[in-house]
């Protein structure tokens, strides 16, 4: 679609998945020229997050091939629309998950664009101008300045790149659960990956105590080391799990695999909320008992508005949160997925589009 | 066990199960004397709960047999403890789910007694003295104080009598969510048995409007000419389900057989709450998209604690709500129990334990 709509005249190098293989290609293609509303950016960062995975393979059924991943896209502003304030060129932005939204409905004028049912993404969604929109992995991109947030100065612009989704999806819940200030209470993280270890840097900075949940009994050191956790438990030990019951206020699930939420909901005080904010293709088991004997809540969430995704980012400068990545290179693309799907990573692959590999632009 | 409890010396004619069959046949056993602490209840009415069902076929495996089921019970006083105030001999009065809980922590000092992890209940639970509880499938119960609550002398008992469980469980978490102090808002109302009934009943006296949500179509009339339900969604009918998405602020789920959380979440609004109160024995689905579009929130509860409990009563007084019965001799225990099985029941079964068929006592 976008090949045919008229003002779609700059052209752009990036890389695409072209079937269900999932493997991704050099594609070249065209992007809007620069509207009134809009900033053109020069591409440096793009993360790769655990949804390109799934759009590239088409797991969810809703791919619309040739897709160009990538929401998690920081970079160089190159040009400002006549309409814009607050940028100018040279800013340094970040660009996540969000392309545009209806900007009419109650959730839009509260800037909670990522509830507005007219919303689209990055990539894989259909602009207002009737165009499929494409992502971060490519040199270049052009975005209504609502959907843009700056990077605070002293923030690498490589490791800042996941805040954009794997940062503002944990972020979101956490601040609609008041656990921005709630110092001395219990979260729980579920799965320490790309979304659990940036929940856990969180947490710290917020002054909770907080617990790692793992299948994997080889990352308790790291997790309490490195990034600081209060306390590990082995999900499959269910001698840890029985001790550490009725003992957490507020979990954030970020496993994107099927699992049963069971076993977890149990270590929730009475009344906590467990955040799902990891999507499994199929149907979560939820068990009746542990929800209904706690009066406990299985609440979804999903990124975040854009005020609120620059106020992550501005929490982030001022507690230089960002994430843990291994930077690739875009021919290393392929690997990295194959990696991603193992969740062998630690903890995001982070792809230097432009070939500045120190991160410090 | 009761049996060897020393103080328990009164013989009490009832109904119980003895196995998995289920099958329901007259037992005498023995309640402890009546403490300093506890009233003694000549039960007059118990309604039929499908808890009731679960537990005489030991369909959560927990069940100690002989089990003498019924947490509905409504009844008159005759005896009262020293230690006791507020119940005099001949009051009327309800018994519903709870038998005792550890009275100390915190959810008993904020009267959420049903939250309390200590909690014992009316029947298959094991009382303060080691005994096993036995419920109201019986002519008389002894019960301590502080889980019996008044019957408003308008009531008529036999109706009043599953307000105890059914009314309790879809009370406490419409007071939960503010329900009782939100009129206009909108409410569904998934399964119109027991519990729905009621909780449809409650939803016009609090102001709502009420949406039910049923497979099936021929309830329609009846829900909404006699209920006064002001929607009704057949809930496989996709078309339908389709253009009720995003309307409900607020969703009572009462069915209890296993079913997909997924059609009835797309109907809620953003950051709505979907309540469970029914208990399916096998997990629930529930697919992460809806819950997570839309930032909405499944939930638990379980009945409802002491004092929320004496202001249902008294809601229901003023409102002149009670449930919609059929009422039975205890010799039709079993034919009932088989038609609750297959759901045929409008809307509760009540055993008129005493022979009083009039309802008015």
């Amino acid at each position: 679609m976008s090949q045919t709509t008229p003002n779609h005249t700059q052209t752009v190098s990036g890389w695409a998945a072209h079937d269900n293989s999932g493997k991704i290609t050099p594609f070249t293609f065209k992007r809007r020229e620069n509207g009134v509303e809009d900033v053109t950016i020069e591409i440096l960062y793009c993360g790769m997050c655990h949804t390109d995975l799934h759009y590239a393979k088409n797991e969810w059924g809703i791919t619309m091939y040739p897709v160009v991943p990538g929401h998690e896209i920081t970079g160089l502003i190159t040009k400002v629309g006549s309409n814009v304030t607050g940028f100018k060129v040279g800013d340094r932005v970040g660009v996540g998950c969000l392309a545009a939204s209806c900007l009419e409905c109650e959730f839009c004028k509260d800037s909670q664009e990522n509830y507005c049912d007219q919303i689209q993404f990055s990539y894989n969604g259909i602009f207002w101008d009737g165009s499929i929109t494409y992502g971060g992995y490519s040199n270049m991109i052009v975005s209504n300045h609502r959907f843009v947030v700056h990077v605070p100065e002293n923030l690498p612009m490589d490791a800042a790149a996941p805040l954009l989704c794997a940062g503002i999806t944990v972020f979101s819940p956490m601040k609609d659960s008041n656990m921005l200030n709630s110092p001395g209470k219990k979260l729980g993280v579920v799965g320490l990956g790309g979304l659990g270890h940036v929940a856990v840097k969180f947490g710290k900075a917020f002054g909770l105590h907080v617990t790692v949940i793992s299948t994997s009994p080889s990352k308790e050191s790291e997790a309490k080391s490195r990034l600081g956790a209060d306390g590990f438990i082995v999900s499959t030990n269910s001698k840890q799990m029985q001790a550490e019951r009725r003992t957490l206020d507020f979990i954030i699930d970020t496993v994107s695999a099927p699992h049963s939420l069971g076993p977890t909901l149990e270590l929730l005080k009475v009344n906590g909320t467990l955040v799902l904010v990891g999507a499994p293709e199929k149907p979560l088991d939820l068990p009746a008992f542990p929800l209904i004997f706690g009066k406990r809540s299985v609440k979804g969430s999903m990124t975040g508005g854009m005020k609120e995704t620059q106020e992550m980012m501005d929490v982030c400068g001022k507690h230089n949160i960002t994430c843990d990545i291994e930077l690739i290179t875009p021919d290393e693309i392929n690997d990295a997925m194959n990696r991603l799907a193992k969740n062998d990573v630690r903890y995001r692959f982070v792809i230097d589009i432009a070939g500045k590999s120190n991160g410090s632009t």
